[in-house]
């Protein structure tokens, strides 16, 4: 097989071997609560007519469906409801690419590690463009990138690993070259109810028929093993995609539906304001105590990580399996994203334990 | 696009859609209650800790890998939890035509639908043999179909839509066709609960590196909807096989699993047996009342369907859409199933209703 399998898993299960405390800051894991009104929709679930145990819509039940549409802006019959954004983000390439368009795929990097294996298992060719540690992507680097053989351009925002945060010009010059070269933007916004910044803007804002958005309820609801994302279309690849998620599929479980839609419908704004300054007050703890250990670092505008450098420390699996081993801190090597991040390590900052965990490393590294 | 969508979801919305009564006889979807354990399931998994609502292992959560290993006898390491069978059939098609052993899939006709689907779409040729709409494989049928560019066999065994059982010899010979050839064979055994005959034999039975098992428990329990399904790989092939589970899905849904775990261990085999009762007085008074309409028909020895055949009226999608607006019985045509099936139409005994739409088929043919 020529596709990479990815390091999280690796990682996670050297970690959990190790015979001693390790803080966990290697998969994006919310150690904050989904909302009650989830747990109450799995427990209504629990006791409804055997028929409701049944195949739901292929394309997904359809009060979810609608409450996703009218959130988004969307027709209902744009959007199909996946297995987690990883389903999404698959669906998404595989039409790009089936389209006859071109089989390359744009990537950044850093990039987000399953995107590399996705495009390598759907038969296309990865085409990497910089955007540097911190994440920032120039529109004019990817528009040189791009060309009649560029199938999709994939870019995540809030992003994963950097944490940058697209503004809105990004946004829609990336649709334009998307556009210009008869290609697909397939943005992946899941980490949109974690943007610290205010800056955030969806692709959706930019109309266009050359735009894919993904995203999913896992980081939002904090349900990472709920596996319920969902992908917008423009109308002219739906049915397309629609096609490929039934015959991969033929649906997504439908309990983790129906709990999902009751907690739309029923959690306040409240809920994600209060995760998202418990998130600011740890990226400030966490930067806190880098500053303390002299270690170089990206702030993150958005999403759950922060990339970090200790000198003459490279981000390798060998030094990672060495922090575990030596500091009680489990890290992902930042060689996992792409070459430019290899000499970083990503914290996950989800943890109750990130100023211990930054305390550890200050130790360890001074 | 060149692969075909199911005709399932088209003929299910052209009867849901009718203004008057139509018995509901298209999908394989059980009309009877999943065990109690099952809701029990969802019930304690709804008040868990936060931290059972993440990412479950990509392979599935390890007791219910576990508990099938050992109902199975197969080392865990070999078990994929995936999202239902068609996740199951997709990874194991997947995993043959990657092998680089060839990229044709024979396939029987009749033929369960999604199968060709899933072929166009991995890349590969369907080549189909014969097994008649009793659905009989011979399997010296499949030896002369199969040469070096075999990549698989994909077998359904009971079968949708014929109802076949096949003996212990079919099951081996398969098996021995598939290494004679470096071929693999695939053996999709979803209604392995509903043997009505007591002959089911696994392709388990045989032991050998050249066999996939896909399985879920969409059928054994009542819940199709809930999309928990597992396959079974040689070792050699499994590590490629969890890959691919892992970009495209990541994992399957956790409080899916977690029911389906509670299910297993605390539901006797009286809830099968039951279940298997009352399909066999469905197979009686469907069949009766077809004997009195002068149909031909299969009388199936396992599954839910039963394939019938009017004078005059073959099984197209036009006479399906007929049949429901004229005697308010919806069926499958028989042509998704392969052009043998041409003539005939499918009809799922999944409602309690049966008895009925049995008389309005005799009154609308006699």
């Amino acid at each position: 097989m020529e596709y990479e399998t990815p390091l999280f898993f690796h990682v996670m299960a050297y970690a959990a071997e190790a015979d001693h405390d390790v803080v966990d800051m290697v998969s994006g894991n919310p150690d904050w609560e989904p909302p009650e009104a989830l747990r109450d929709g799995l427990r209504e679930y629990a006791d409804f007519d055997a028929d409701r145990f049944q195949y739901p819509p292929s394309e997904g039940i359809r009060p979810l469906r609608e409450e996703i549409a009218e959130r988004r802006g969307v027709d209902a019959s744009q959007v199909v409801i996946t297995n987690g954004a990883g389903e999404a983000n698959y669906l998404a390439m595989a039409r790009a690419l089936e389209r006859g368009a071109g089989s390359e795929i744009v990537l950044t990097d850093p990039v987000y590690s399953y995107y590399p294996g996705k495009t390598t298992m759907l038969g296309g060719t990865a085409h990497y463009v910089s955007a540097g540690a911190d994440g920032h992507l120039d529109p004019s680097v990817v528009r040189a990138a791009t060309s009649d053989d560029t199938a999709a351009i994939v870019v995540n925002t809030p992003n994963n690993p950097t944490g940058a945060v697209y503004p809105e010009e990004t946004v829609s010059e990336l649709v334009e070259v998307a556009e210009a070269n008869d290609a697909i933007l397939v943005s992946d916004e899941v980490y949109d109810h974690y943007d610290l910044s205010g800056t955030f803007t969806s692709a959706l804002s930019v109309d266009s028929d050359h735009r894919i958005v993904t995203n999913a309820f896992s980081k939002t609801l904090a349900i990472t093993g709920f596996r319920v994302g969902y992908a917008i279309f423009p109308s002219h690849l739906v049915e397309d995609a629609k096609s490929r998620h039934m015959l991969v599929n033929v649906a997504g479980s439908r309990p983790a539906q129906y709990a999902v839609l009751r907690a739309l419908q029923e959690t306040d704004p409240a809920y994600h304001e209060a995760n998202r300054e418990l998130l600011r007050e740890r990226v400030d703890l966490f930067t806190d105590a880098l500053d303390g250990a002299g270690a170089d670092y990206v702030r993150p505008d958005g999403a759950f990580y922060v990339l970090a450098r200790f000198d003459d420390y490279p981000g390798t699996l060998s030094n990672v399996e060495r922090l575990i081993d030596e500091a009680g801190v489990a890290g992902m090597p930042g060689s996992a994203f792409g070459e430019s991040c290899e000499p970083w390590l990503r914290f996950a900052l989800v943890t109750p334990r990130v100023e211990e965990a930054a305390d550890r490393l200050a130790e360890y590294f001074t």
